[in-house]
């Protein structure tokens, strides 16, 4: 039976099964949901089980537990690795769902819910593909799945968890699928991500809430004062950020290279859409695609203080609060760029309020080569599923685990992600259309084939 | 029976009495606590006519009702009208406070809860010192009272309650204790008040949260652009309010005027123990007593946007929000100032994001003339209690009613407040000592004396 009848027989158990997945609220920045974790990590072992592994288990780690699972076949074959996460972002603004975010509905041929894409929705199409090669007996890759926990939250555990179990992770070539491609019809591989630093700020002035009347103008305001520091981060007029050498160690992309970028199909009428902004923005000299791609990005994610309810209250308050992430390209080092940022707003935070800076987490930036065997088996892949060839493509996106794989383990990764810019990934009403969902896991299957080929 | 007594007899069924008041929750901004203001007035009513009133009605407004209460003696006597508030400030934020906001305890000699100084505490030393004349038949003037539940909220009601009861409302001069002094044994008396504009900032940009990694750095984020907008409404070097025309009604007191504040008591370290803060801070070229008293101010009194829970959440928000007051002097209006701020924050405001500007109250500055027999009959009070004349002072903090009182009913108003600096009003921990509560009752008590001697 080939992949596609395979699909049409099987989907409404496959979509049960997805959906026994996504009903567990597993958000891994939200300790209310530890034993979520656990409960998703296990319902994992269970579906991979019967997918046709060997062997599964639910590794403890210092953080949450990972899923390894495996089906070594023969030693002569490549050996494949899926990486995958079960956990995923918190859910609000919780008023702007339209469905309940752990209820998952088809609606439109759309999956709705919290994980329907990310990553869920796109690392059971994986789990899938492995079923499909070993029930019709047509697998010729060895093939290992890591799932983890934490990847939310930068994934703390799983660099450890990397470190210990080398020689049990050994692959030719680490799979995953947990980015976008351009278009539902203009297939696309990631072939390189942005890194990642994210910090907490707190500016501290007064030791409680003052009232705004009785101290108002004599004394500093800590809101003030952190508006002042976040706007001195990025230039007005190029919207460069201002840190001293945040750029220093960017790579700045040759003529040509970047000429080829633009070939990339690009609508401005539909980014706006899209996204719902009002007009595009960023970084002066450089095009939107850019602007994600090879360049850097400062964007604060969340900002609170003071008093935030219903009406008016006059107050001064003690302190104000920031998170800000930085996206960062090769060659910037996540820890350098975090401590000069730091470095930079203790520098100008003025004498008046005490400024704290916490580092959060980080990830390296990734490029995945185009000569790659397993690059060049995915191309095959989407040519079979799509009939065009698959463009390589820059994400904005970070998956920082994906250069600590690089550096830990020595394996290249390559990215079948099959995600839509519509998906709103970490947003309300995440989704994942029924297609793209079907194509990837076809896609996938046919990428096992061409890679034990191209591998002989 | 001479009032000290008096006090020392019955100290414990006036905490009792003010207790009642206190353990209702009445929070004018939050729609929960709807009910708890008509409790309060009700409980206000009952312990007014326990004072003495010939009679008290529970008087419905547009919003909360108006206690209002009166005895007249005699037509040849002044009228005092005593105006109070009986609503209080929310309590967030919660953890900070040491006992329960609502549950009112006396320790080392201070009553630790919300409401304690403003206005609870405060107003009720108005009804025990009329109940004190009352009890020993030494009261010389007629005397009402009119205690409204929305001050906090700036009295949106009481404008339409004032036009509609001019004739009940005649008096003299008011009386309001809702204000503080210098110290605990330096009488003041708060001859001048601030005005106040609020108003909330919306600032919109793309329709949902968006990914921070594949849309970062191409297209503007809220909270980094409301940050800016923030950053330009105050000049760094000067910390002066760049708003156009934002001092263009500001009287400029002369040198002599100003020579004459420099000589309040000031103590930079007692400002920077009391608040907290780090450092002095405000408007180039004028000492703190002058920045709170005679100058107007800018503060962000909340900011709330994206990601503010626990952990990391890489998105850039759809709109963040701020909340903002404006301290406002002599002669200016706060419509035309909060105009003036909105036409400003549009103009600054970039293309790239939407921004929406509400009002949310406002009141006028207040002066008090240092000639007025009320003033002079106060001045004659406090040296009474204190030994000393009371300095007249400019405080920072608005009662915007008081100035609707001289527009509308044409009567002047006299603020006789025993709050301290270190009452933490609107903040957690809100206090008030007894010494100021019973030196609180005395003085007006002999207020009333003198005021009676002064208008025969």
């Amino acid at each position: 039976m080939d992949i596609k009848s395979y699909i049409v027989e099987n989907k409404d158990r496959f979509l049960d099964e997805l959906f026994s997945l996504i009903r567990i609220p597993s958000i891994s920045s939200q300790n209310e949901h530890k034993e979520d974790m656990v409960k998703c990590a296990n319902r994992w072992k269970e579906l991979i089980l019967q997918a046709g592994a060997d062997k599964c288990e639910v590794m403890p780690t210092e953080g949450n537990p990972v899923v390894y699972a495996e089906r070594i076949i023969d030693a002569k074959f490549p050996t494949v690795l899926v990486y995958g996460h079960y956990d995923v972002m918190p859910t609000d603004p919780i008023d702007e769902w339209k469905t309940k975010p752990f209820e998952p509905v088809i609606k439109d041929d759309i999956i709705w819910a919290r994980g329907a894409d990310d990553d869920k929705g796109q690392s059971f199409m994986q789990a899938k593909a492995f079923e499909y090669l070993n029930k019709t007996n047509q697998l010729k890759c060895n093939v290992k799945f890591m799932l983890e926990g934490e990847e939310e939250i930068g994934s703390p555990s799983l660099y450890g968890f990397c470190e210990k179990n080398k020689e049990l992770l050994k692959a030719d070539v680490i799979l995953v699928s947990d980015t976008s491609m351009i278009g539902a019809d203009v297939p696309s591989i990631t072939a390189g991500l942005r890194g990642l630093g994210y910090i907490e700020v707190k500016v501290t002035g007064p030791k409680a809430d003052l009232h705004s009347g009785i101290y108002g103008g004599a004394v500093a305001n800590p809101i003030n004062i952190l508006c002042r520091i976040i706007s001195k981060l990025q230039d007005e007029a190029t919207n460069k950020c201002t840190v001293t050498d945040f750029y220093k160690e960017v790579i700045n992309l040759s003529q040509e290279e970047r000429d080829l970028m633009a070939k990339a199909p690009f609508s401005e009428k539909d980014y706006l859409e899209v996204t719902g902004s009002p007009a595009l923005f960023g970084e002066e000299g450089f095009s939107t695609i850019e602007r994600t791609g090879i360049r850097p990005s400062f964007d604060v994610c969340g900002i609170w203080g003071g008093y935030t309810g219903e009406g008016a209250k006059t107050i001064i308050p003690s302190s104000a609060h920031a998170k800000i992430s930085f996206r960062l390209v090769p060659d910037q080092d996540f820890n350098v760029i975090t401590e000069r940022v730091a470095k930079y707003i203790k520098q100008i935070a003025p004498s008046c309020i005490n400024v704290e800076v916490t580092p959060l987490h980080g990830g390296y930036a990734y490029v995945s080569p185009l000569d790659l065997p397993a690059y060049q088996a995915a191309e095959k892949a989407y040519m079979r599923t799509y009939g065009k060839q698959p463009i390589p493509t820059r994400s904005g996106g970070s998956i920082p685990i994906v250069a600590g794989f690089e550096r830990i383990l020595g394996t290249k990764s390559i990215l079948m992600g099959f995600g839509l810019s519509s998906d709103a990934i970490h947003s309300p009403n995440e989704n994942y259309p029924l297609r793209q969902f079907f194509n990837g896991i076809e896609t996938i299957s046919y990428f096992y084939e061409e890679y034990a080929e191209l591998m002989k």
